[in-house]
């Protein structure tokens, strides 16, 4: 029995399991790259959050970026010290503006000027100092999916220059506002270095005007957005990226802060899923399988490819299929003609590269109960997130019937 | 203060809000055009699964069209009857046709001679007769978004005619299983009778065939798919749709299933959402609201069109905008290009038409709490889910921690 069917047979499918071993080999490749300078990073709570995860990051000395006031509660759940939470979002409510003041986390992402005054009334409110960074749209093709690309000015992200040149002047002008940090994010699942250079370049020159009217910029924040290989893409060599930051920042003292998602846990995720029946209508051949979008919405949602592995199987001959999940619509795929060997009832399937916007993303569309998640450290598999039963899932209906 | 006013003041917003007594009139006239025939309206459980909604389809006299065990159990626990409960879906897990069968629901639908097999099989293991119905794909085109098109030979759904016809047979000859029903459902957001009254004349002129083979078929199941009107669509007009399956039917002593999911619901669901901040970054003006993809993925998953109300500032000049979410990805948006007045802070939004696949397709993204639903009925309100907290979220993790 091969690892991933002993730990089908152990915990049931459909299964997320994570190989924290890879998160490490992630995190200290980008921290060798980045170790000319200060720098920080920051895991893109959004894309894996669940608890034990994220105190993984916490052992590893990372910091965490949340896009909501829960992924910043879960952060300092987890372990994460304040000092290193980011709160970025295009769109935050006072209530969470407020919870974050009062957490005291490192710093709160702005990304309008509206939302700027919001969190200065709040802050002033409360008699604290709000420490902000200001996100910068750059006017940058990421050239990715047109839903995960965020660095052109027809997105809802960040502002431009000059409104964030007139943002810091306020800020640093503002007895509730203390302006620390610079941010851009131009986009996910980017695979060359120049859209990043491109943009830290804009963003340096920034910094330096910044200088010139005495607004000292501490934090330097690339975003996230490295690109990892689902097919056969080639991804963004670590040394050439840190490189390219590097120059930019020629003769500025900031902490480099980094934001990575996907890059840090994208391919420690693997996606457990068994067959339940092979149908072939005499035009197509289909692989039903347990799993469904409701577990996995990336193939569906992004026309995103995952490479899938049949555990024990190797040497049969194949032959091309759809492998799909049991809900009732026919964008509820894990991928399209792909040549697999024949199949049969309670084979293991895993879809690959699947520990970034998997679970997170998971839903209990056709009332199906959200899987388990199980990590993988050292050759030891524990439990971090219990199968979710029927009862979970009307507990918030029950009581109004 | 409109009535929604008071409801997002008194709930909190983002919020579902279904007005029950739309279903009420929705129920009624499809009743209506059926009653010529025996009939049996199987509301579509995907559609929106809260206890109470199928509580309320109860009362009505409806059965449910449930897609996994867990539809199943909702419809049991909201009071639908067993024998107006049927089974459907492509891939059903060993432990679900075990319970279905051991509940003794009306029917189990098959979609594949492979599934046929197994539910056999698990009727034989436990002694009993499996009532079974077939999906036919009569290959018919029926014009709607790809993902929710169903009815053609390359999607994943239902058998062909000569495979349904040997299936029949199998079922006939088996000491476990009891052809009961024929069934068909080609897509979703269907708006002309067209595609129907063909499926219906397919699917008769089999069971014309079966009839002479002597195998008796009870229950003629013309599944859902019934359009709404989202934007400018002219919809399907029910009367002659009604008389286009009658029509297919002749001189056939069969009962009318119909498993109507949009229809019934769609158009009595509202979700409301608040405004957070207007942004104009000198190319596009957004509105930047407290609801996200998150909440409601139609527009983001089929770039589905939902009209959207501003409460209470109708006669304002209005301006083009992008009414988006505060998730960091572009695909989080709820309508592109639409006029609106110019919006504050705290105003209040209605985006309509949004009862089905609405809240069942709601996840925890960016560990946003799903939000609450309220029922309206003659003028009151009450709430039918708990929105949910932030421990509600962590706690099938928390343990591991
Ligand atoms: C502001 C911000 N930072 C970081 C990330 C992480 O991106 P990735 O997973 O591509 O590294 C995102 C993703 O959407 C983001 O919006
Ligand atoms: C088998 C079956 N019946 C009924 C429905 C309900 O469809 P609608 O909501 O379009 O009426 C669906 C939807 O996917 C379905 O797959």
């Amino acid at each position: 029995m091969t690892k991933f069917q002993a730990l089908a047979q152990k915990y049931g499918t459909p299964l997320y399991v994570y190989d924290f071993d890879t998160i490490d080999t992630k995190f200290s490749a980008l921290k060798e790259v980045f170790k000319a300078r200060k720098s920080l990073i920051c895991f893109a709570v959004k894309s894996n959050s669940n608890l034990s995860v994220l105190k993984h990051m916490a052992h590893l000395g990372a910091g965490c970026d949340c896009v909501s006031i829960g992924e910043v509660k879960r952060a300092l759940v987890a372990g994460i010290p304040k000092y290193k939470i980011i709160f970025s979002g295009v769109g935050k409510r006072d209530e969470e503006i407020e919870e974050a003041l009062q957490n005291d986390i490192l710093m709160i992402n702005l990304e309008s000027e509206e939302e700027m005054n919001r969190v200065e009334m709040i802050a002033s409110k409360l008699g604290v100092i709000a420490r902000i960074s200001i996100r910068v749209n750059p006017n940058i093709d990421a050239q990715t999916h047109p839903y995960i690309s965020t660095g052109l000015h027809e997105n809802k992200f960040g502002v431009d220059l000059d409104s964030a040149k007139r943002m810091y002047i306020h800020a640093k002008n503002s007895a509730s506002l203390d302006p620390v940090g610079i941010h851009f994010h131009i986009g996910s699942q980017i695979t060359e270095v120049e859209p990043f250079r491109e943009a830290a370049l804009v963003l340096a020159n920034l910094l330096r005007n910044l200088k010139a009217l005495k607004i000292e910029i501490k934090f330097f924040d690339v975003g996230g957005g490295i690109g990892i290989q689902y097919k056969d893409e080639t991804t963004v060599d670590l040394y050439a990226y840190a490189q390219s930051i590097f120059a930019a920042l020629t003769g500025l003292d900031v902490t480099l802060v980094c934001e990575p998602g996907r890059y840090l846990v994208g391919d420690c995720g693997f996606f457990l899923t068994r067959v339940l029946y092979e149908k072939n209508n005499g035009f197509k051949r289909f692989v039903i399988v347990d799993g469904a979008m409701n577990d996995l919405i990336r193939p569906s949602l992004y026309q995103a490819y995952h490479a899938i592995d049949v555990e024990g199987k190797e040497d049969h001959a194949t032959s091309v299929c759809d492998v799909v999940g049991p809900i009732c619509e026919s964008g509820d795929f894990f991928a399209k003609n792909i040549a697999l060997p024949a199949l049969e009832h309670d084979d293991l399937l895993i879809v690959k590269s699947a520990g970034a916007y998997g679970f997170t993303m998971s839903s209990n569309y056709n009332t199906r109960t959200r899987v388990a998640e199980v990590a993988l450290e050292k050759g030891e598999d524990r439990l971090i997130r219990q199968r979710e039963s029927f009862e979970d899932v009307i507990a918030l209906e029950r009581a109004y019937l």
